[in-house]
């Protein structure tokens, strides 16, 4: 397989967790972001989005994280990312897609770019829309974590799953930029917990073979 | 079950469609986010994100319409709204994703809410921001459908899916705000097929019974 990702790209490192929880070798493709790369016609024939990750696995051409990364779970079913019952997973997914679909979206670089580029908007400004995101966002997560009552060492139970995939990079990215974490201490204890282990610590952005 | 939404969330209509295909009644529980129904005691008692959808399926809560449509095709699986290797799969939640992960986060009423109250951009200004988000996002699903050989009469063969409750709303959206929509002629005539379908008919958002 190959993955085709930019080492501080969030989306990115939620593949890079996945496949290193999974124990799966891949090739590193970087395609750096913040120089265009991906807007050279060779990314483009694959890429119809020019986002990055992209896994190609054989003659297949795979996107958008969550895809992806079930995608590894359904082909390689051990350890699982999932839980077992539909609701389960359900929750699991929603807590996902928490992050995924309500704060990363609107903090990624391309949408940075157009509001300062485009909507002529204040650094500051940007600045603040940016933490307003990530911090209200988290919010809503600590307190499902908090309601539901599934999670253990982790968001759901003992094991790291999609929502950790998810959740570490979004913190990562949460301290890049100064964001408060102190009103979200049991999303932080699974971070803590995330990175002491492997599949974590050695697919960050720092330990990529592109990180500057 | 009981489903709370609100007429125009278009987050919410993907869930009705995918209740629809399946055949599935529920309890139509309006919530009015215009009117911020959503930040009501009653309904932040049950919803962490104050955001609809949220199905309530006996004791069960779900969140996040992806989510909730992935539970639903689990839990009753006829007819399927995904396909049946991994791979086709990874395509329909990959198209799926590419509008609820790169266009829709970006244009729901809280984010532009933000945009003009917060931040204080004119209004000419958020809607050239709308458009700009929903004609290239939209762009990326129709070279995908052209590119990637799976489209028959829908994005994958000859029924509705996943892709179809995501991508529907998403066009009725685009229309609302008079977005360019002559450059995806493939996405319209997959929105026509939709259109002559009952369970997007009596879904749209005229047809709720909270429309105004």
């Amino acid at each position: 397989m190959e993955l085709f990702n930019y080492y501080r790209s969030s989306a990115s490192f939620r593949v890079r967790i996945a496949l290193a929880l999974k124990g799966l070798e891949y090739d590193y493709k970087p395609v750096h972001l913040a120089k265009n790369e991906q807007f050279n016609e060779s990314y483009a024939a694959v890429s119809a989005s020019r986002l990055v990750p992209l896994l190609r696995d054989g003659e297949a051409v795979i996107t958008q994280s969550m895809a992806i990364i079930e995608y590894l779970d359904e082909t390689h079913p051990e350890p699982p990312l999932l839980p077992k019952t539909a609701l389960e997973r359900a929750y699991v997914r929603g807590l996902a897609q928490d992050i995924a679909c309500e704060i990363h979206p609107l903090n990624n670089l391309r949408v940075l770019r157009y509001l300062t580029r485009d909507l002529g908007l204040a650094e500051e400004a940007k600045d603040r829309w940016y933490r307003h995101w990530v911090e209200t966002g988290l919010e809503v997560v600590e307190q499902r974590l908090g309601k539901e009552g599934h999670a253990g060492r982790f968001c759901f139970g003992d094991a790291p799953g999609l929502a950790e995939c998810v959740l570490v990079p979004q913190i990562f990215n949460a301290q890049r930029f100064n964001c408060r974490l102190d009103h979200v201490p049991r999303l932080m204890q699974v971070f803590e917990a995330c990175m002491q282990l492997d599949a974590f610590i050695k697919t960050q952005p720092s330990a990529c073979p592109d990180a500057e």
